[in-house]
């Protein structure tokens, strides 16, 4: 089968590899969509970061290694014993292996495992025509959820469990910085917890003005940096309040220093951003109104859940933002389009069934 | 009567001035002491900062006016319609004027109260023979709490007040970053909250060996961040978690930094420093073990009876941290010491009877 394999820098090859069979308790995933993410780019650019270069404690997997974290898919095989599970289902996979008895694992939060794995970075991924993952991964998707939205859960649902670190209410005034795929989420699942519908608003800060008019396609209120006075706007629109919640899915010092200069007291700003350096933070701002900075990584299932609900409510939308291509141009149509700002979502097709 | 008046930077005089009169619901203090803050030092090196130049919207006051905002009292005439209080009742004043309109005073957080006034920045304050505060800010000392340690009841409830939102339980590890008044007052806080007793740590990180020799004095456990790599240290003590909570008193970059290292999964970094400007802050730490820097900001006055409480147990003790002075040393025993690293905490004795 095709395999988009990771050997190290600048070095991904769509190789002929065996087709692998399920082991007891998974299950073999014919693969709809896989998309790209922002870590798949920094492993092909700057990496290995996360890929191992020697045996992953948890799955044993080291470089070389099929790609993809991010993917959906319909079974066509189930190891033994497993149960509850059967051919044809459709599933979005939530790709985390955990160590099930660090602190964070033992109080649930196994997004923060302290040995944490993730499939298509520590183990063979999705971006190829059959991966095989374990039962614990899967969520079921509703028929009206398509694989092209099933490949999505995945970031989207990094973007809902930041969302949910909000703490928001209906009739909230939130804030997005950075409207690239994470902002994007991060829009639809504030207006899936009911902001900016009847009650509440939800304001989207981004410079770039294709970035705007994708979001703004989309039906988001956007606001350009350059061009508004984005602290002075919000204090207007809360009566001096502030803002509710922020978000920073931009990671870079504009975006965090124009964040805490809008957020409200006692209220936070959430970090689901890679940040590649300290940046300097107005640590002050957050003493003067005893406002926070809350780091937001990953998801859990419950996530996942959430956001397979609000997409089988016909709550998210691909239009503008999303491009399907083949395996066979995951280099020039994917990494290097992404890498170029060409593209903003990639999803390959690994089967050439849906593009 | 003699007051340590501030008309503006570098100019603090002990004028003669008219001994004030107690209004509707105010009292008259006989001032037992009065601390000199980091605050206070602020406006007379480079002020005024919070000293109003124009009539402050809560106390109607501004420059010149007579300095100290943490003090104690004994009560010497009740004004008309003042019930509850009566000449003889020995006070801590909790200093905040505030405006009970703003969403954070209907929260009951008036210590982020968007118009807040303090007695002694923004209407004359303590450092007087004589001061006349509404009955809201008194809070009543024990027999058992001497005018002394009354003094410091409002620069420990900021310290504890940090404590509380630090969210410990008593076998919790903690650790304070720089051991100044704030710092000391943290760790008085947490052993009075049962941490470092039996169960659980406190660990007080400081690199002036004057200051962790005064710390320790007091039956601190400390690190000398140039001798021990700090981090390590904590992974080691707590098998790889981290810290439950980390309180930078320090506000410079190298604190931020270790101590962002220090903080487990979930955990917070609580920040209760006067930041002078931006610090490069690793925000990457906050998202990969999704822990967050909470600002914290003076008190209510839960924080004041809590500390109150704690000092008629005997958890609090001034030995070889806080020194007594007339008012007529307010500039070279006060000001001058403080600013040179020469005394740590200073009260002043306005009406010598102390000293």
């Amino acid at each position: 089968m095709k395999a988009a394999v990771y050997y190290g820098p600048n070095k991904v090859e769509v190789d002929d590899v065996a087709e692998p069979d399920p082991r007891p308790g998974t299950v073999k995933l014919k693969v709809g969509f896989n998309g790209i993410c922002g870590t798949d780019l920094h492993e092909f650019y700057a990496g290995p970061i996360f890929v191992p270069t020697a045996p992953h404690p948890l799955t044993g997997a080291q470089l070389p290694l099929t790609m993809g974290h991010e993917f959906s898919g319909t079974i066509t095989a189930v190891g033994d014993g497993v149960t509850g599970w059967s051919e044809g289902d459709r599933v979005a996979v939530e790709p985390i292996y955990k160590c099930d008895h660090c602190a964070p694992c033992r109080a649930g939060n196994y997004n923060v495992c302290q040995q944490i794995g993730f499939h298509g970075l520590m183990s063979d991924g999705g971006m190829a025509e059959y991966t095989v993952v374990p039962t614990s991964m899967l969520h079921k998707l509703p028929d009206t959820v398509s694989l092209e939205l099933g490949a999505l859960v995945e970031p989207m649902s990094v973007a809902y469990h930041a969302a949910t670190l909000g703490e928001v209410t209906p009739g909230d005034t939130a804030m997005v910085f950075g409207a690239g795929p994470i902002g994007i989420g991060l829009w639809f699942a504030l207006r899936g917890k009911g902001l900016g519908q009847d009650r509440g608003s939800v304001f989207v800060v981004e410079p770039s003005p294709t970035r705007r008019a994708a979001i703004e396609a989309l039906g988001a209120e956007t606001l350009d940096p350059a061009g508004v006075d984005v602290p002075a706007f919000i204090a207007d629109h809360t009566d001096g309040e502030g803002a509710d919640a922020v978000f920073d899915a931009a990671g870079v010092t504009p975006a965090v220093t124009t964040a805490l200069a809008c957020v409200g007291s006692r209220k936070p700003m959430i970090s689901v951003a890679i940040y590649e350096k300290p940046l300097e933070t107005p640590l002050l701002n957050l003493v003067m109104n005893e406002s926070r900075i809350q780091g937001s990584l990953c998801y859990t299932g419950a996530d996942f859940e959430a956001v397979i609900a609000l997409m089988a409510q016909g709550k998210y939308d691909t239009s503008g933002w999303v491009t399907r291509i083949p395996i066979d141009d995951v280099i020039d149509e994917g990494f290097e389009a992404l890498h170029a700002g060409k593209k903003m979502k990639v999803l390959v097709d690994p089967n050439g069934e849906g593009v």
